[in-house]
């Protein structure tokens, strides 16, 4: 009983996923204003939509290359089962840095609300890289159906998320729509592909 | 390894559906009043209640028929993920505009917030069509069990979806109130019956 | 296709559950009080502490009771899913009932408080029955491996809970604080046995 | 139909973990402060990270811990029903003193806040090894594969503990802070080993 399946690991962060994505939502709030003015609030509030589009598709892009790498994974050992979980704490964290874009960008201190949110993914994907190199070094935890040139093509769709998320870390500090234009652009088109085209 | 089951595709939709229609409850508040004044307070509130069981109706609805179609479906590829991402995106945003709906509803500023409101479905609508035009267009995802008969079977549970809710938000305009009604008889009435009339 | 298995729905219904339960937690909230306070503070508010064990002990049991009876039907049509359906409504409705009680009782609107809190479980008590009724009435969802007996035994399970829920409802209006601790006793000692009991 | 298989507990048991572990981000909140305060608030605010932080791995090891020792369970009756949900009620309540021990810890009132937290740990290990106990005295849920040396070892993971929580909790009357630290070394750390160096 010493190595665990996986089952149960998938089903605890598809949990913690599918909640930290929905729970991005209670991070919109309007300002109690005058219902003549609602409509205007509406439209001032972008930047909450914005957060919110970003952290969706970001948290959605990283649940479904989990599962993808998942499939070359057929065990579980301790020191994995806590790497997995400092991820899934890190990711079950963003909706707190997504709050603060929401609220301060575009005004006077959203420069340490990006730079909080990019500090946020760039955890996430060290901390990301850090599992998946754990799982494979030696084949560690990888299923013996696995081929190498599987296993060379997930690196590859790893390779650039740490830098990407390193230069929307420093662009944070330059100019913090950029950074979050940035990572919604890696999310919704960059990352996917890079880890799909990978798998030729 | 390119394409990808469908197995995983549904736990996460899963849990978003259910996650979204179970955080609708947060958005009821009552303003703090004295207790003398509670029983006349929670009688006020009624537009909350309306709102509450509008959208978790309106959401279990799309989720049985987000199953329903899914059995049709027996694979999914990168288009069809990201599609499902933005349906389970806009489908979490429902608690911010029925928020709005529960605070405003009956007071100034009811245009504005049941516009968001009817927009966020049609959304929902939109992106919905779009999910099942990309998979069954030419049968790209679809199961070779599935016959011909059973397709136009959903094609004809669909056709009433968008411009029912393109109704809805033109609607919303005109009649605030007359709108979220609308919207709560099309999902208790219609739109069930619409899809399983249709699998005659 | 006319017919749907029961998988999804319990799926389905275990999250809303699940979710319902773990987000009363967020009822629970101090007042802002000085720290020297604190201590003083988190005695006040026992209350909170009992509306939250008696709700989160009430929807395990529906839980149990729930899962227990699914094990007898086997399908489910139209009807039964919208039952199903309003059923979860009022569940995931608990949260905000149990938050008044929790900020009311022992204070000035603790009737209209309770009132509300013994209405939404009244109303469960009457979705839940007219949920078994269908599915019981004429075998009509029940799976033939299930006998007689077995249904006439969970019909015993079902007997007591709506005429308690009616107790508690009156209850409610005379002694707020009697029908909250009703409502434990209910949920922590007799609903389970009267279900199990039923069994022999 | 007396005895329940162990699935829909499993089940039930994981929504809730992952839900109260992942609604611990909404405790974190920065106070409304100018933009220019911004970064200085976000560094103020450090016991929220570690508070989030602590409780966020604790949730993971008691549910790696709690899937670990169900392997052993083959059936469920009434009474560990019971037991198991007592345990849940106290898992999902955690996030509540988390956020007083992120809002008080370094200031006046935080004895009262780490002792309310150290109590609902305390109380946990309680429940925790009550739920053990009841399953494993005379086999009473063990599956007929399992061990006597299994259960030994499983007995040797829980050793700890009770009297480790216990010492938190003194602990937390004396110096909060070394309490909540020592909390987060006994999840990173302890525990986890103590469960799987048992094994061997």
């Amino acid at each position: 009983m010493h190595e665990i399946g996986t089952t149960r690991l998938e089903a605890f962060s598809d949990g913690v996923f599918a909640i930290a994505a929905t729970l991005l939502v209670l991070e919109i709030g309007v300002h109690t204003v005058g219902g003549a003015q609602l409509g205007h609030e509406l439209r001032r509030i972008w930047p909450s939509y914005l957060a919110y589009v970003t952290s969706f598709i970001t948290i959605g892009i990283i649940w479904i290359n989990h599962h993808h790498n998942m499939r070359a994974i057929e065990r579980a050992d301790r020191t994995f089962l806590f790497i997995n979980l400092l991820l899934l704490l890190d990711v079950a964290f963003i909706p707190f840095p997504t709050k603060l874009v929401a609220e301060y960008l575009r005004g006077s201190g959203e420069g340490a609300a990006v730079v909080a949110y990019a500090a946020t993914l760039l955890l996430m994907a060290v901390l990301y890289t850090l599992w998946w190199r754990y799982a494979r070094t030696g084949r560690r935890l990888i299923a013996p159906t696995v081929s190498e040139g599987d296993l060379r093509a997930i690196d590859r769709g790893f390779a650039p998320g740490l830098p990407l998320y390193a230069v929307v870390f420093v662009l944070a500090f330059f100019s913090p729509l950029a950074a979050v234009i940035l990572t919604l652009v890696l999310a919704a088109f960059y990352l996917p592909s890079a880890t799909l085209f990978a798998e030729r």
